[in-house]
């Protein structure tokens, strides 16, 4: 992310009111969005998560304040300094840097918990001051892309340049879209499945910009996802194992996480699970494996969570319930290695 | 792979063996080299594990061989196929396709047994017949590559066209090198340091190839590795967290496994683990966490195992043992994000 960004901007208008309260004598505040689970509220119009109006007060005057606020304004130095020097970095990261300086981070889950507090601060995701996940995952897609990190400004690249996929970092997610052929978006869990989609030309039969989620899609690929479907209009959908992980690998792009209320712009509430589904193990006769009491165990979490009351995904429960069976995507390769792309896929997008 | 490839050539030569065996009316029989303890000999010299002579007779005069022959062959025609189609696959698709047919496989090991079984018998890892790992790592380099893969034969790019990495697939393994500036390789472990030294330009400062391992190198990546050393005659270094895991990381590229000892070809016995030492964490002052009681079981394993028992690694589990406790590579952001690139590894180069 750039100077001048929403990210940066609101970090320096945080160090300006902190400023400006010691200039004034008084003792610094800051107001933090409350994450607490009865401020964390599901947003049926917009289909995600997201923080009610509650707010905590840090302050000064507080003794026991001084710690968490003092750390608080090293982290928002940390994100302007990344920005300003165009460095990309991770929570790991960052939490070592906290070890050089003396301000009495006990461990990790407190620089987490910190950097969480100024992303529900400013109103941006940390991605947006460069700190990013460890984890990758791939695109591979008729998509023409502008890079605006340090060296290649202006420089182009399609997205096809690399078969095996180009990895989504930091130079991805912050790149502009340029042009595509493609008029929609799939995603896939598994890597095997994301190759053979690239070999079978999935992306060319289907117009379809191929994303490798890599299991659960880490945040810079959600962020992706969702910039694909707002900025593109492309509708985006999403294959997943027929399992209880892997519907809630497709919830987790549609509607994002409890965790990450205070960031909306994760989520995809227009995207579509298109499978595989619990039926389709009958219906194509698939390769499985008894559900396992962990299974069973999340199955049941999932029927609790009101996301999970509509359709598909409420059939689907009570599908898997029913033949108490779960299957791989790779599952289809029964049918020979162009079966999923040829067949499956072409029907469940008709 | 190519047809009239080693791989190709061989497995149609078995097939012909057998062949001919039943046109002289003979039942047919294979050898098997062996894979058991006894048999995997670790060659000092050629510096990794290699198969003994021993061999095993599997023969249609054996009732109790009638399954196991049966299944040699379908893998075989199926390895055939998909180098016929220019089509790659995984252990766990070949188990899917499995299902397809009645051949009695009962679960996943057995087919990742008899596809092992085809690796030693033409003596090629099984890349070559194009199943490759579900797992992916990625590359960094000035350096430029010719694919080999359908639809894309004879296009060529640059892998730093991509800042985040290129994913090391089966498009990269099989493509030929046309041209470098690096005189060397830097293998990474952690996909944060990968782009770190991206975006701190390791690559152009020390005319380096660098390669994220994502943890244990898949082995496609290894046999990239390989080829980097032995084609383009480029040392290779090794940069791992200061664990036993990540001392396990770099001698699996180096000498490999034992379990691979029929497929030599993933080995790099040249290559040198240059860091994150355990004398690291006392002469950096590093962030540094006390080794669990598992650590220290995998530290007297690794003891036992005699590719530890030269330089440096003797000194460095002594090291540990001393210490008991463990760093991360990240631990050198205690010093600024650019500290590992500009002051550590141009010592450790030095």
């Amino acid at each position: 992310m750039k100077k001048e960004s929403k990210a940066w901007r609101n970090i320096v208008g945080l160090a300006i009111q902190i400023l400006k309260q010691v200039e004034r004598r008084e003792p610094p505040f800051v107001e933090i969005p409350l994450r607490t689970v009865d401020n964390i509220v599901f947003d049926e119009k917009k289909g995600h998560y997201v923080l009610g109006p509650k707010k905590a007060l840090r302050t000064f005057r507080n003794v026991k304040h001084l710690k968490p606020l003092t750390q608080l304004v090293w982290v928002a130095s940390v994100a302007r300094r990344l920005i300003d020097e165009d460095k990309t970095s991770t929570l790991r990261d960052v939490f070592y840097m906290a070890e050089g300086v003396d301000l009495g981070f006990e461990d990790q889950s407190e620089s987490d918990r910190i950097i969480t507090e100024l992303e529900s601060i400013i109103g941006a995701p940390r991605e947006d001051f460069n700190i990013y996940p460890e984890e990758r995952s791939a695109i591979f897609a008729d998509l023409t892309i502008e890079y605006t990190v340090k060296g290649y400004e202006g420089k182009r690249i399609n997205l096809t340049s690399h078969p095996d996929g180009l990895m989504i970092g930091p130079a991805l997610a912050t790149a502009k879209f340029i042009k595509t052929s493609a008029d929609k978006v799939i995603c896939i869990e598994k890597g095997a499945m994301f190759t053979r989609f690239v070999e079978e030309k999935a992306w060319k039969k289907y117009n379809a910009i191929l994303i490798h989620t890599a299991g659960q899609a880490p945040r810079a690929t959600r962020r992706l996802i969702r910039r694909l479907n707002t900025e593109l209009d492309l509708p985006v959908y999403i294959f997943t194992d027929a399992d209880p992980w892997g519907l809630h690998i497709a919830q987790v792009i549609i509607s994002g996480s409890a965790n990450a209320a205070h960031v909306p712009e994760l989520a995809t509430p227009r995207a579509k699970w298109m499978g595989v589904y619990a039926s389709d193990i009958e219906e194509y006769k698939l390769p499985s494996t008894r559900l396992l009491d962990v299974d069973i165990k999340r199955l049941n979490e999932l029927k609790k969570d009101k996301r999970y009351s509509k359709e598909p995904w409420k059939k689907e429960i009570e599908k898997f319930f029913e033949i108490k069976k779960k299957a791989e995507q790779e599952a289809f390769s029964k049918y020979g290695l162009s079966y999923m792309v040829d067949v499956y896929l072409k029907k469940r997008l008709a």
